[in-house]
């Protein structure tokens, strides 16, 4: 057999960001080795540095929903046609983007089964069959998995045909509760941006328009990307009693009449994956958050093949392993600058150095991915400087992000001024809004834009709606979204 | 609306085993609120309580095999029909199972794409696009997911159509690394079923007939259950470099010159929930091994309308909380013996009981679920106690399964011996065997038994094959399995 292929793993450049951000934002998926295509067209493998992170997004999420009662369960991927079509907006909304399994073995099936694009029919189906009284709820569930949608385009991360999520689904006595869980789940996802990816978000209510198909309200957390463009974070939908009623799921109340319960549905997706990408990553590659970091701190032995150097580099890995920090030290024979090149590329938080006169000094060096400082600390103190500086990290990448966010939101008082600023600067374009959906397919037409949510926090910037002239009657943000 | 749904949950009596044993499984099953069936035909869901078992069986598995650098991915759930029939063997073991996706949206695929059985065929199309070097093996990935493997008939956890699994998948430089990652994960598994299941098993290698489709060779834990069937507990396989020589996986090796890299696979299901249940269960319901316990120590206050007992036996509960034991309270309305009959049938493995009197004599009562034992103890030792008795429960469980192994294996020296054995006592059945698959149909037609493992534990039993009369080469064990 010939040999035509590379011997060695190079450190490649990627496109710089104000080039090309789409082959910028590709480049980093495919060169951190974070996901590859697969044979099938629009699906993506996720990768083991992709899908560690995923997992610690998993951890941290699911702590935060079992800290609040949540319940994990798994329900079949397959939903059979006429069960998926029992909640007419629902099938109406998923029915163009659904893969249809139609034969089982050698057997045609009588019935064509949809691969889940989203679960709420098989959560109600089996609700009506188990919920009997106002005693057993609310039932707060959540599974982890694969859905399908067959997108015509893909991309990594932000839009492929199977992608891995969470998919919450909760039922309750009272419209009240419900609609409580609906936000309490909001309030999670928004946390989780802020707290643990380093990225600030804009919560809101999403218009008719925009709302998850049969639902009665979908919330959102919309978040800013380095090209100013919007992206989609988590979404927390109310549902009412219209599934219940649908798939007559009913319990029997305190008045030991039945009752169709109402119901909720979050979910958050790989997608994050993307936002992270986006809303830190620079010329140099990938910049993680140190929260859901494989590798939070990457040694790098300085001259290791001078006596002593690598043992002790590996004794400060193992001490920050001991201290609970995912450390890993690189003892390969690749150069000091390819090493450095690489987990910059794989955007690990802190980078520490130390060479042999590091060792005489009893110090090593410690580098910030998000802004290049360096810190000579003294080793006797590196646990504590180590916890100190990926803290410094994520406030570091958080401030950044948040920076980029607060310097694009612009106020319009126009349809033609909302359309120059978002062509000119990219970002939210906030405006007045009179709450008919002709006036957001307008802006959709002729702005480019669609809206991305009422935001909680409402301002008075006009009486009157910019693109109908008539009373308004809420504060709206626009933008072009992933 | 009339309401025709009963007000309260009621403990159901269960089949006993020994009327009817399939009859018993699948009342714990439903009872146990471990798992419903779904609207599809042949597929479950796996309810809050045995997600939970499940999920701490992913923790501590996904542990083990992280501590031996495995890495987690995602594979495609979709699988081009192209790419799985490269290797021959493989696609017809699983053709006649797979559920085929036609349709995308409204449109009909050009290329009919299977919903995986197994993956092998996933892994090895990436590999052959991202392995280049020796340096970058082994590649030690695993996955946990679905796979749907359309069968015939289906029992909850043991055979259905949609399973939840790991899949590990590994490529390794040389034949002996690769035998040796077999055997570690096989040792893997036979660690988990005895220290966390509490399950004895009896490891060996599957002869060809029973091999997994494709292997050169597979591995096995095979265990007995309540009723003396058989039970396969997880498989680990050795491929050789067939795979990789089908779907051209190659690498530069230490030569420089191309070669096949050698290749392992190993799993474990859902099914191991099954085992559980029929390995430990009785007529009282389901019996958990602490390590896998949802609730390790349910707190049942007595008298709890007395002035302090509900406080008094929540201190309790809080402090097992505190020392890192999955502890609960059930201070519902609900009666005592009520409380103690459906903890039972859960299977939690500790019950503390808390009165007035108790209280007076700082005491309480923990009764172990798989015996019965009542110990009353100080609740000033409270922590030390339990933890103490959690450990009993396991190795009392573990004990009277060995017990149930070693008095079900039998020698037999002649078919008609081992049939009678077979129809007598169930169990094990050991005998010679001279490695001829005619003699293995033979046993199954005239038999109706299965083999189950050569075990790695060979014995001299007699010279000859006890079915053709032709030198015996191995021992091997025959059984029904489910």
């Amino acid at each position: 057999m010939a040999n035509d292929k590379k011997m060695d793993k190079k450190v490649e450049q990627i496109t710089d960001m104000e080039v090309d951000f789409a082959q910028w934002y590709t480049d980093i998926c495919r060169k951190a080795e974070l996901v590859e295509y697969a044979s099938v067209k629009g699906f993506t493998i996720l990768r083991p540095y992709g899908y560690a992170i995923w997992e610690n997004m998993q951890r941290i999420l699911d702590g935060e929903f079992k800290k609040t009662s949540h319940e994990n369960v798994a329900m079949p991927v397959l939903i059979p046609e006429s069960l998926l079509k029992k909640e007419g907006e629902l099938v109406n909304g998923f029915a163009p983007e659904v893969a249809w399994v139609t034969m089982g073995g050698s057997e045609k099936l009588e019935e064509r089964l949809a691969f889940r694009p989203t679960s709420e029919t098989m959560f109600c189906d089996h609700w009506s069959r188990v919920l009997h009284s106002y005693r057993e709820l609310p039932m707060l569930y959540n599974q982890w998995c694969s859905v399908i949608r067959w997108e015509k385009t893909t991309r990594p991360f932000l839009r492929s045909r199977e992608f891995w999520w969470q998919e919450g689904h909760t039922i309750h006595e009272t419209a009240e509760e419900a609609q409580a869980e609906t936000e309490q789940q909001l309030q999670c996802y928004a946390d989780f941006y802020e707290n643990v990816l380093a990225i600030p978000v804009i919560p809101g209510r999403k218009t008719d328009k925009e709302k998850f198909a049969g639902a009665e309200a979908t919330y959102t957390v919309e978040c800013m990307m380095k090209d100013h463009k919007a992206l989609q974070g988590a979404t927390s939908h109310y549902f009412g009693d219209k599934f219940s009623r649908a798939y007559n799921v009913t319990f029997a109340g305190r008045d030991n009449k039945l009752q169709y319960p109402f119901q909720t549905s979050w979910g958050s997706t790989t997608r994050m994956i993307g936002a992270v990408i986006m809303a830190h990553g620079d010329n140099n590659g990938l910049a993680l958050p140190p929260k859901i970091a494989p590798i939070q701190v990457i040694v790098v032995p300085v001259a290791q093949h001078k006596p002593g150097v690598i043992e002790g580099a590996t004794a400060l890995k193992d001490r920050l392993l001991a201290a609970g920090v995912r450390a890993k030290i690189d003892v390969s024979d690749n150069s000091l600058g390819w090493k450095c090149a690489e987990y910059e590329m794989k955007g690990v938080p802190l980078r520490l150095e130390m060479g042999p006169r590091d060792m005489e000094n009893n110090q090593c060096v410690l580098v910030r991915r998000d802004n290049g400082e360096k810190a000579v600390i003294s080793v006797d103190e590196l646990e504590a400087k180590v916890q100190e500086l990926l803290e410094a990290v994520h406030n570091g990448l958080y401030e950044k992000a948040k920076k980029n966010l607060d310097e694009h939101i612009y106020e319009a008082h126009s349809l033609a001024e909302a359309k120059e600023l978002q062509e000119k600067n990219g970002g939210f374009i906030k405006t007045m809004w009179c709450g008919d959906e002709a006036c957001e397919v307008k802006m959709k037409e002729e702005g480019g834009m669609s809206s991305r949510c009422l935001p909680f926090h409402q301002e008075h910037i006009d009486d009157v709606c910019p693109i109908c002239g008539r009373k308004a009657v809420k504060t709206i943000l626009w933008g072009v979204a992933y």
